[in-house]
């Protein structure tokens, strides 16, 4: 188990030792769970952090007309609905499901707290997790208001070339990534970029990109 | 000054003596402003955190076009971009500017950080500021997939609705604050409040409010 929560985020910088002798000082639980059981559902409180030390999820949601909705996968070792487990609205935001035999360390509220106050890794760890969420999260929010593709990838990318001041760019996510930001599929987003690359609006090899008419560009922000 | 932090959500349940002696222990600096003064600008790092202690400030933007767009105004004794201070991208998402004589606690990240180390309920305290912020923005972007005022609304009190099993409903928050969830003005979401009740599709009496007509709220969804 410590040899996987060495990959784990939330203890980024520690050893497997130091994992094995800050975990003993507290108590957790590891609970299993078998393919297509309910682990959490939608709405019920989170005591605690949950830690996938085997196999993978899925979240769900329900729509009003009773249409299951998969929301994201997620694969060891992954830390489930981390900006959940405080706040207001400390409840499960989709129901998570197991997609195999999957494995999970649960760390209670109470302990999580001491962990942090203990550990200024795990601590530093945690507020870097929950505060690149919420930075996702509010940078999304700003692509959301372009309703076209093209649109939120030239916001994208005038952004990233005035941030440099140079028309050549690289970008720093991949498509799937920049995909998810922008709330669109990955086929969809890179029929654009060649599209884009073929009108000679751009020139794009990889990651590599080239803004070539600006004025195209932005007319696409309107 | 530390009767201005009790009313601080970072400082909750402690009282005065509790704030004094716990900065004292650590570095703050004070730092004042005057009317229409630059306090921060967007894209630099956030190197720790500033508390507005007199005064009031407000979020602008600049648009491709060089609109300046205004995004919030926050007063005192507010905490600014709480989230921005940890995670890959911490830096400023909006120039920030002083409305008025403006003067602001700061208080370096590595302090901080001992701060929270520290003090339990100053710890709770910000993982709670920063946790209901991820949890408004990712509620937000759920409605910002509605494009009518109508459809967001709709969803809304459906849910509600569905959570309580009740026709019958309180709303927990004011117009303002669910306009704001929308990302839509307050008038205009009165408006529409106000054809639902004309059009009998729901009673509304300011925060009590009654499901009238569930069919015609569910095609608002499409």
């Amino acid at each position: 188990m410590y040899q996987i929560l060495l990959k784990c985020l939330l203890f980024n910088g520690l050893n497997s030792s130091e994992i094995e002798e800050l975990l003993e000082s507290f108590t957790y639980r590891k609970r299993k769970f078998v393919k297509n059981e309910l682990i959490a559902t939608s709405g019920n409180i989170v005591k605690g952090i949950n830690i996938l030390i085997a196999g993978d999820v899925r979240g769900e949601m329900v729509d009003f007309g009773g249409k299951i909705i998969k929301i994201e996968d997620m694969q060891t070792p992954k830390v489930l609905a981390p900006a959940f487990l405080f706040g207001k609205n400390n409840v499960y935001p989709v129901d998570i499901i197991a997609n195999c035999n999957v494995e999970i360390l649960f760390i209670h509220k109470d302990s999580f707290l001491k962990i942090l106050q203990l550990n200024k890794a795990v601590l530093m760890n945690y507020l870097n997790i929950i505060s690149n969420q919420s930075q996702f999260l509010s940078t999304k929010i700003k692509f959301l208001s372009f309703h076209s593709i093209k649109g939120k990838f030239a916001h994208y990318i005038i952004n990233l070339s005035n941030q440099s001041n140079e028309k050549e760019i690289f970008l720093p996510l991949s498509q799937s990534k920049l995909a998810s930001l922008f709330g669109v599929t990955r086929p969809s987003l890179s029929r654009v970029i060649r599209e884009l690359n073929d009108t000679k609006i751009i020139s794009a090899k990889g990651k590599k990109l080239k803004i070539l008419d600006e004025t195209a560009l932005i007319e696409f922000l309107s």
